[in-house]
């Protein structure tokens, strides 16, 4: 009897990390698709719970409160938006491509994507701040993405070994400025239109 | 006493549009000393015609309502920062030149200007949209005051004579990107920092 206990606290305390996983999973789906369905505002962390089914318990034992919610959600889509971003880009042969092509699709998904575009267009005046006054965190967290590709090319294909960081920086910013505010006179409508801007006017600052 | 008469009535229509232009600048000037003090969101047509010392009536006639009073405050701000970024760059030999120390004064002036970087700072979500999501006449109104002067460089200069607007608006989303969110690990809180910065990064976009 005693060994069989012991066998089934094992079992579960090995099972455990997967569950926890799954759990964790299931929340943030959850999340996602009720703050993207009504918005951060009208959004509780009772709504995320009920829509998980799970306990409100559950969910503040491994989020905190609702800010952590938002946070995590945020972070497993912006890890997913870099992970599409890597696959795109991927087999292409020159730095110089993987911007141009990094920057259409960078644009297409956030965009398109319901917990960037979509909150922007639902509940700017909540998103707004994160994306700017308040958006250190963010800018800082995909201009350390875009370096580190940056770095690399810059080994294999030999360029000068400046510091990538303020060009990353920079094209982060151009990015961002065009999902905040589209409407100026460079249209990037349609995906050969952004092409052609990348390759303009982002591609030659990887030479300044 | 007839052509007394009408001479004093020629007398005022010949005095009146300098009094019409006296009274809306003593309004505009009210006007902005109450958004910058109290914000947007707190000041009515009211507190401005209190602080002009004339009557609602008056500043109604003119300004139509309180989003036309914001907006001709803010056209007056705006032809405003135009005039003291043409006096700094007027007497520079080129556009390089231009830019770089066009760039500087535009970071120093907005973010110091009661009206821009005040108004960010008090009520980031009231001015947030008009820099962002509607921000597109903002953006315009100041891609055009930079393209007609890379228009006229382009000729005097003898470059090229391909369209200057891109160029320009991408340099005003970067500046703009610089005032809204000043966070990132490019550090433009000198103006030696922001001068080195346009030199090396905005100015080679004149060429591209």
């Amino acid at each position: 009897m005693k060994t069989s206990a012991n066998d089934s606290l094992l079992a579960r305390a090995l099972a455990r990390p997967e569950t926890e996983e799954r759990l964790a999973r299931q929340i943030l789906d959850a999340a996602l698709e009720q703050f993207t369905t009504f918005g951060l505002r009208r959004s509780s962390v009772d709504d995320v719970a009920k829509r998980a089914g799970v306990s409100r318990v559950t969910v503040y034992r491994r989020f905190r409160n609702k800010d952590g919610l938002v946070e995590a959600c945020l972070l497993r889509e912006v890890s997913r938006f870099f992970r599409e971003l890597d696959d795109t880009v991927a087999a292409l042969p020159t730095m110089q491509d993987r911007i141009v092509e990094g920057f259409v699709v960078a644009l297409r998904h956030t965009r398109a994507h319901p917990l960037f575009g979509g909150l922007l267009r639902l509940e700017p005046e909540v998103v707004l701040p994160y994306l700017t006054v308040q958006g250190g965190p963010a800018l800082v967290v995909t201009t350390d993405y875009l370096t580190s590709h940056l770095r690399r090319a810059r080994h294999t294909e030999g360029r000068s070994d400046s510091d990538p960081r303020p060009v990353a920086e920079l094209m982060v910013r151009v990015a961002v400025s065009f999902l905040l505010n589209p409407a100026g006179c460079i249209e990037l409508d349609d995906e050969e239109q952004a092409r052609v801007f990348a390759r303009r006017y982002l591609a030659p600052l990887l030479d300044v």
